[in-house]
């Protein structure tokens, strides 16, 4: 017998006429004759054509939606339309059962509701297939635009003691038996008898971290999980989620941007190379989904439109200022159409806001820039009108805020005064202040949510469904 | 002025009589006229000249070591010996001052321990440059050798409510309130109430959840970090550490101790190629290290010979069974030099019995496999004897077990049998079960450390000094 081949492989083999062996799970099995065979490596199944009137009834009757066969037959072109190459099965074994009356994915469509309660299982349908290998597919092209322009992957600390940045409530991390947290003589938790001396969390950001790398290495990102402890059941959140956090010395705002850009555009292409079939798959699905809604809820472009657009358009890049302008403007605000007003400067973005920008006016990724101060974070560079600072967020359609970063303050007193005024310790964040200290230098980054690009690039529209095992609040199953 | 060129280009650029524009941080400057300076693109500096006479005193002042600056020059052919060219400087703009008397890194040779507590500046030092990138290397080199094989990359979660495994202590991740841990009635703290509204623990290890995604895809998987709270201070252990963890379907113990063996050669040749200059340094550091050892506690080959050594040599692969034949058999064991002597089968092995064997019995990489089923765990492919496992284990020299893994027990009953032996919940485990219910099959797995795989490489000793902030006892810091 020889050598498994993956279905991948044999779907885009240009020879036939030979003996092949593959493995997977049976997907659909019909009049006892066809099957279609999965093993993951694509969209695609494999027909397998079975000889019934030579096969062992008891055999037949085991070949069922679920089951893990193996089979050895020989490969032809196939007469069936949509598929170029099939198999002649000689033999097939059942590797593994699958019950019909209690295999809970049904040859039929479930809703992403209940297969989010099956996650374990849902790998095995078509969508989930496909927005998994989407998801490899634009993390590998993250590790390879990096890795082709010099930077250094860095993996930051996931438990810190450091909730310096105050990007959101925490979870704590403890060695503690809770039936029974030590107290110290003033009543208080004696953290020093925790496992790292100290009160410790889940990171919300490596920045800080990678800014130190950045500081000598010139250019570094992080890739890995991130937390937050809100208790919010959105569409866009998880309380975990992984980002990728660049980091560049000698960078300016603009080359921040560059950066970002052309990472997001490296990483749709590479997806739309590697994975043609998987979003071409999940183009029909969003099309399907669509058409239950009104024609004027549906989307302009399908799916690979909207990610081809993307990569063949320059992001749009105004300043906040400007964007105001043109919100106040805006018809929907002077209908008061928008649940917020836009009445001044000063006031933060809505999600409402951003996608009038993004989808109505400019009809493509936007960038804003030079937000007030008052509302982005203390490590951003402050800009001469001594009103805004040098940040930076990138928002694409459906998505809002996919990306956010700024050129970071290298200014040891405008940083110092700044955590003065905000309240930031700064005995805590003693080693960030010394790079401030010590050779420091105009350098920027940003953050990209991985989930919400892997949203985008999918078509999906709940962040539950491109991440393997959710976390949200009051679930943390499998 | 031109656009700035990183170092590592410049050293390799054939072309000289160019004006170019260099960013970096002075290492040192010599006579008032030569600066070596370093961008952490690549191990070594380029020299700048310095017109010192013509140079204005009060600039010349603040070139000191640890200074960020910008170099705009001529580059040119160098006499100096050990570099191809040099920079002659026309402008030099101090961007970030280093104060030499505040400036922690000197220029001369600090203890590794120092460091350790400046690790916010110890990556401008070579041996932490050296190390950050090549642990970078062998990162990326993971992700393109299963991006070639066609594995998908599965983020399996980090919090997690299952401590099924039982590898070890956990930490747990909670949003009370710990000056205020809810109780209830029974006076046992509410976990209800928790944010996941159960009792969480930061994950051990995702191979469980990454079975799931193999059951579907074939081949999956993880490059993520683990946790252990075990409180050891060890140059071997870490509190947070980095794992990769593939998991196949339709595939044995020997397909899985041939992926391993292929992946190790993979990376380490990747980083023998990418960091030529990077693994150079780091093998004369450790010859200047070993020359305070006597003679015969030196190693026997440099460390780019004992890369290289396996990359050439076949994985020696045999069974337990005949690793205590072996050992009962051996001097040190005869002599009882051995701190645990090996009487007889069914105990585990130390550290030095894994050491005589590699280091002195077949003086190269081992790969251990069908071991006692006592003494592994619940999840490993029970052996026809009744005695044995399917488990695979790989010991490195200097480092000890560096990959452990098995063919997985896909047969329901006898999963069910093996947790009920141990008392492993079957209910908490629903889904894993869920596995071998629907369609399962033959499938296999490993577990690489990644921080134990990069000292390997660098030839370092002290675990703490191969990941950049290193989580242990007490020690939470940056």
């Amino acid at each position: 017998m020889s050598t498994r081949i993956k279905i991948k492989a044999l779907l885009e083999s240009t020879q036939t006429d030979i003996d092949v062996t593959v493995k997977g799970w049976v997907r659909t099995f019909r009049n006892n004759q066809f099957i279609a065979l999965n093993d993951g490596s694509t969209n695609n199944n494999i027909q397998v054509v079975v000889d019934f009137e030579n096969t062992d009834p008891a055999l037949l009757k085991r070949i069922t939606t679920g089951a893990a066969i193996s089979v050895f037959g020989h490969l032809v072109p196939s007469l069936g339309k949509g598929q170029s190459v099939e198999i002649k099965a000689k033999t097939i074994e059942i590797l593994g059962d699958s019950d019909p009356e209690k295999y809970p994915l049904q040859p039929k469509k479930h809703s992403l509701e209940f297969l989010r309660e099956i996650a374990h299982l849902r790998f095995r349908t078509n969508t989930f297939g496909a927005i998994f290998r989407v998801r490899h597919s634009l993390a590998f092209a993250i590790h390879k635009f990096f890795e082709e322009r010099g930077f250094v992957y860095l993996h930051t600390p996931i438990i810190t003691a450091s909730d310096a940045e105050g990007a959101g409530e925490t979870f704590h991390v403890t060695n503690f038996d809770l039936n029974n947290v030590p107290k110290g003589d003033n009543g208080e938790v004696d953290f020093k008898q925790d496992f790292f001396g100290r009160s410790a969390n889940l990171t919300v950001s490596g920045q800080l971290e990678g800014e130190l790398g950045a500081m000598a290495l010139s250019d570094i990102y992080t890739f890995g999980p991130t937390f937050r402890a809100e208790n919010s059941n959105t569409t866009r959140h998880l309380a975990e989620f992984w980002m990728i956090e660049p980091e560049m010395a000698f960078a300016d705002i603009n080359d921040n941007m560059d950066t970002a850009e052309a990472l997001l555009k490296y990483v749709i292409a590479y997806a739309l190379d590697k994975n043609k079939e998987d979003i071409e798959f999940l183009t029909q699905r969003l099309l399907d989904e669509e058409k239950q809604k009104p024609q004027n809820e549906r989307s302009e472009m399908t799916l690979t439109e909207k990610l081809q657009f993307c990569l063949d358009n320059n992001f749009e890049r105004l300043t906040y200022t400007e964007a105001i302008d043109i919100l106040k403007e805006s018809t929907p605000n002077k209908k008061k159409k928008f649940q917020y007003l836009v009445e001044g400067w000063g006031t933060d973005l809505q999600s409402e806001h951003e996608r009038y920008l993004v989808e109505k006016h400019f009809k493509k990724p936007v960038i804003l820039t030079d937000y007030p101060k008052e509302i982005k974070s203390f490590y951003m560079r402050q800009n001469e009108d001594g009103k805004t600072v040098a940040a930076m967020d990138i928002l694409f359609p459906g998505i809002g805020e996919i990306v956010g970063g700024s050129q970071r303050e290298e200014r040891l007193e405008k940083l110092e005064q700044r955590m003065d005024e905000l309240g930031i310790p700064k005995d805590e964040l003693w080693w960030y202040l010394d790079t401030r200290r010590f050779g420091s230098c105009p350098h920027a980054g940003f953050g990209l949510g991985f989930e919400r690009l892997v949203l985008f690039v999918t078509g999906m529209g709940n962040i539950r469904d491109v991440i393997p095992f959710p976390r949200f609040p009051k679930n943390a199953e499998f």
